[in-house]
């Protein structure tokens, strides 16, 4: 296996398929130092900020190779482009990025494995019951993307490049934008010297109830009954527009979907 | 110990103190069926829908007396005005009422005790290490309102009213706003036929995440760098003028708060 990149997914992926007992031969990155400190964490002898140096190692048994992209969507096309193994099979994983990033790039053994989860270098998170999802343009090079996929989660699904836009739509309300509102719930309290620490049994607790019932049913809040008297305090509060048009259209979501 | 109250906030704290310990004497609830629901649950002989009985009951007392109203805002002022029992100390639990609501209702020992969380009859919650938010018009009462409150919680903090008030938006955020994010992204994921149990690990995620950074720092996603492409990408996919406002305000509030 090879990794392009050194970020965030490819060092969580490095953690996942080394645990899994997979063979990393080569780790790249455009800086030299990002990809040493990722190979020397996971132990991995190999690494560099050349592509030619990745071309080298996959000459010499490129058609038991697996290639892993976990770059940014605007350098992936270009750097496919510098990669020359046909016989390989290349993998991005990128929900916004569709399968046709491959096409004219020489590359017939070609799919997605996108774990859908938050990754940070800082975090290295358990892979085991992470939803994986997959997609190839052929039954074979599907199976063996499932294989990989196997190995390291026990969660694996098909997802074509539609469904994966999907998911990584869903993925930005359900983590960047929840996120977000714990964000501005911290400011809020700012101004009252209160620790941002006491939103998180409440932040934990707003989790832990989707588990057991869909988020719909568990909505509550001033918003669901519309009340006017405590919506208008709110809006007062936030003295910011931007809050308040958050403010405004998330309780017509409320209200209009209860 | 008096509930005045038998709902998601009265089944919690009805819990809660029989677990430390206090006695209830009397549950009320507007609606018998519900009041005898919730008395029956912990171990309540007395239950009422009649606020005289609770007055009756007070006067046995009254001094000693903890009344606790866990009632709809729009509710609470009209239900004070019928309890008549001055040496007895009253408390109210709502975020958004200020301590001003027990002004001319003849209640000279009054404050809040304001569990900061979202309760549901169906889930009920250990108040071990949840906070809670007290407030009194003076310190001796202060002193009596701590005691009770540190009976059920290890985390007791003063918030006067605007505090509170603050706490309550904050609040809105960090639950109410948060879990509308997950709705949605369940939403989206429904053309897919993709179970909402898939969304589980990311939402987990980002909960266990602000426990070690501050949200601001753990956010990710396409609005930080302000990504044209795949936020227009995804404005076309949503399809509807609530979530594209949605998201518009959204990742504006990210972009703008890096």
């Amino acid at each position: 296996m090879i990794l392009v990149g050194s970020g965030n997914m490819a060092t969580n992926l490095a953690y996942a398929f080394r645990k899994a007992g997979v063979r990393i031969d080569c780790v790249y990155s455009h800086q030299l130092h990002h990809a040493e400190e990722l190979a020397l964490k996971v132990g991995v002898a190999c690494y560099t900020d050349d592509l030619q140096n990745v071309n080298d190692v996959l000459k010499q048994d490129s058609s038991n190779q697996v290639v892993i992209y976990c770059l940014k969507d605007s350098v992936l096309p270009e750097v496919l482009s510098c990669i020359d193994a046909p016989d390989a099979i290349h993998l991005h994983t990128a929900g916004s990025m569709g399968i046709t990033v491959f096409a004219g790039k020489n590359k017939p053994h070609c799919g997605v494995l996108y774990p859908f989860q938050t990754l940070s270098k800082e975090r290295v998170l358990p892979f085991d019951n992470l939803p994986i999802f997959i997609e190839a343009t052929n039954e074979a090079d599907l199976l063996r993307i499932r294989h990989i996929a196997e190995q390291i989660s026990t969660k694996v699904y098909l997802a074509d490049s539609e469904i994966r836009k999907r998911l990584h739509l869903a993925g930005v309300f359900a983590n960047n934008f929840s996120n977000c509102m714990y964000a501005i719930a911290a400011e809020i309290l700012e101004p009252t010297g209160l620790s941002e620490e006491v939103l998180l049994s409440l932040i934990d607790e707003t989790a832990a109830k989707v588990h057991t019932m869909p988020a719909r049913r568990a909505q509550t809040g001033p918003a669901i009954r519309y009340d006017e008297s405590i919506m208008n305090a709110h809006l007062q509060l936030l003295d910011d527009a931007n809050l308040q048009d958050i403010y405004r259209a998330v309780s017509k979501n409320i209200h209009e979907n209860q």
